[in-house]
């Protein structure tokens, strides 16, 4: 191999509110060499998801911070370059958590092969992944939809929200998206099939969304709060089921919104309207993740699922992708390519 | 029959706030005359419920409100004086739901028989009736409390508080009890056998609660809100559920609190702890009513299940009773003794 170097982005410093550049370093350090059972990998795509600005604070979420100088963690598709591992060898694609960087060294047990026949490899970080798997199991374990309801998605032509709607249509229901602009919205109807879509930026959201519920919200799939979630809030049904993937909009406060305090009427609404809030991860969901890649596999195959990805070319530029992902200007599934996939 | 004066209490204005004696007025009637398939009962005890409070209310709940000038319903037991019902005779014990006053007129198909050989009849409005049905259906259905975990129950020497610790108990699991006194505490851990009490009164509430529950909260069975859910929350562990019964702290408030909006921390812990939320009221498990009391019946007669009743005298003196209830003067299932039975 040519290269000795490995380029790497580390955590400088922890953000205060909403990331910036500085709070990001390239830093340069030598190629790791794998040890037995181990497999080195070159990086092809990298995942940027909403999780990992989570993963900059210091407290404890559902996973230990990333520490100062640490390399920043992600999901990423690469090649194999040298295997110590007897089920990979050089040239393999593979999917592992290789982080923010050109080249890492995994335990092959930690690893999956990626098939280039089924789609393009990239979709190994997007539909055909965590996120793909987490629309999946959230949407069809913890929102139920039945024939005829109305499902609710917000940051509809996301990496998650795309797929949720598209389920949702799959399994009989209205799908009915919020996205952050026209042309957006215009996507999530025209392209993902979605009964309907409504900009949360425009003046008309609130009347928008009552005019495309009109019977009301049974699920919503919730990925972003604040003052979408207030919005929806008061169209849920009686039994609505409201699985909580994400809070996007409370990602980057330093302080909490200010008075009054609508805990109360959260509650309350979730009395008297019987409602169901379930929060979860993919991961709890692991034993159900093959059979959700293979039936997404087949809706892809067949048409009845689309997907978009924003690819953004350069190690060097994810801090700034991963900055606007936060505010919302990505158009489908964030995605870095790290580097070309080698002939072998 | 003697009498010819039915005494009702009705609803003279909705209350804003704390309801005041002025809400309530003492309305004499004649005693209604059963129709076809209809039954003439006297009310014998009636049930004051915290849910009342909603019905006071202008706007709809989950049932319709109460209309001025309008009797206050409740559930009640009572003694068929009258029967054009072939299922009833004069002398039969019965429930129903037939309000604030002495005489009421039901359908036969809207009764059901009290048997007096199976526990004192005023318990059909409490342990053996809505409360303990709300409680065992809440916990069961929603809580799913495994053994050695660690179920919290605010209101806990209430009707249906009282019942959620002892079943928590059968079923395995640690019981720990939120109560307003002392001696509510006291009598919730000596003779309902509860793990632990804390007096939500107490300034050590906090400190006293994170002791009484060293592996955290599994389940909380939430009845109040406000100020004891903020203290019971931070302890709740991964996957806990949480059964929301009823928010009596906040049925007299006028306005929202003060700031900041906890909402976020909310969402923030249903999504990071993956908790389930869930609203449910008694009769979404209607299918469930026999199961359960007849399981509390027997768990009453094996000992394994004790209660208290707070019986009041004189229909006059409900009013008075219900604002107390609001505030938790009350110390049991509390219940109006309207009249005596009658030898037949």
């Amino acid at each position: 191999m040519s290269q000795k170097i490995n380029r790497q982005i580390v955590l400088a410093q922890r953000p205060s509110g909403k990331p910036e550049s500085a709070n990001f370093r390239l830093k340069e350090s030598t190629i790791p060499v794998p040890e037995d059972g181990q497999v080195l990998c070159k990086t092809i795509f990298l995942s940027l998801d909403p999780y990992m600005r989570g993963r900059m604070n210091a407290g404890k979420s559902y996973a230990p911070p990333v520490e100062i100088d640490e390399v920043m963690g992600a999901g990423t598709v690469g090649q194999v370059i040298e295997s110590k591992n007897s089920k990979f060898i050089a040239g393999d694609l593979v999917f592992g958590y290789g982080g923010w960087q050109e080249f890492w060294v995994q335990k092959g047990t930690e690893l999956k092969k990626v098939d280039p026949q089924l789609a393009p490899i990239s979709t190994a970080t997007g539909v055909l992944g965590m996120p793909g798997v987490t629309a999946y199991t959230g949407l069809l374990n913890i929102g139920k939809p039945k024939k005829g309801e109305t499902v609710v998605v917000a940051a509809a032509s996301g990496a998650v929200g795309s797929v949720v709607g598209q389920i949702a249509r799959i399994k009989g229901a209205q799908a009915v998206g919020i996205a952050g602009s026209a042309e957006k919205c215009k996507y999530v109807t025209e392209e993902l099939g979605f009964d309907a879509c409504v900009n949360h930026n425009s003046p008309e959201f609130t009347e928008a969304l009552k005019a495309a519920c009109p019977d009301g919200i049974d699920v919503y799939f919730e990925n972003v709060g604040g003052k979408v979630f207030e919005t929806v809030s008061p169209l849920f049904n009686d039994f609505a089921r409201i699985p909580v993937c994400g809070i996007i909009s409370a990602y980057n406060s330093t302080e909490l919104p200010p008075g009054p305090n609508l805990t109360p009427l959260l509650m309350r609404d979730i009395l008297v309207k019987r409602l169901t809030f379930r929060g979860f991860i993919v991961w709890d969901y692991a034993t159900q993740e093959k059979e959700a890649l293979s039936e997404i596999a087949n809706w892809i195959k067949v048409g009845k699922l689309h997907y978009r990805e924003d690819i953004v070319d350069g190690l060097e530029n994810a801090p700034e992708a991963f900055i606007g992902l936060l505010e919302g200007q990505n158009f489908g599934k964030l995605v870095v390519r790290v580097s070309d996939e080698s002939a072998v």
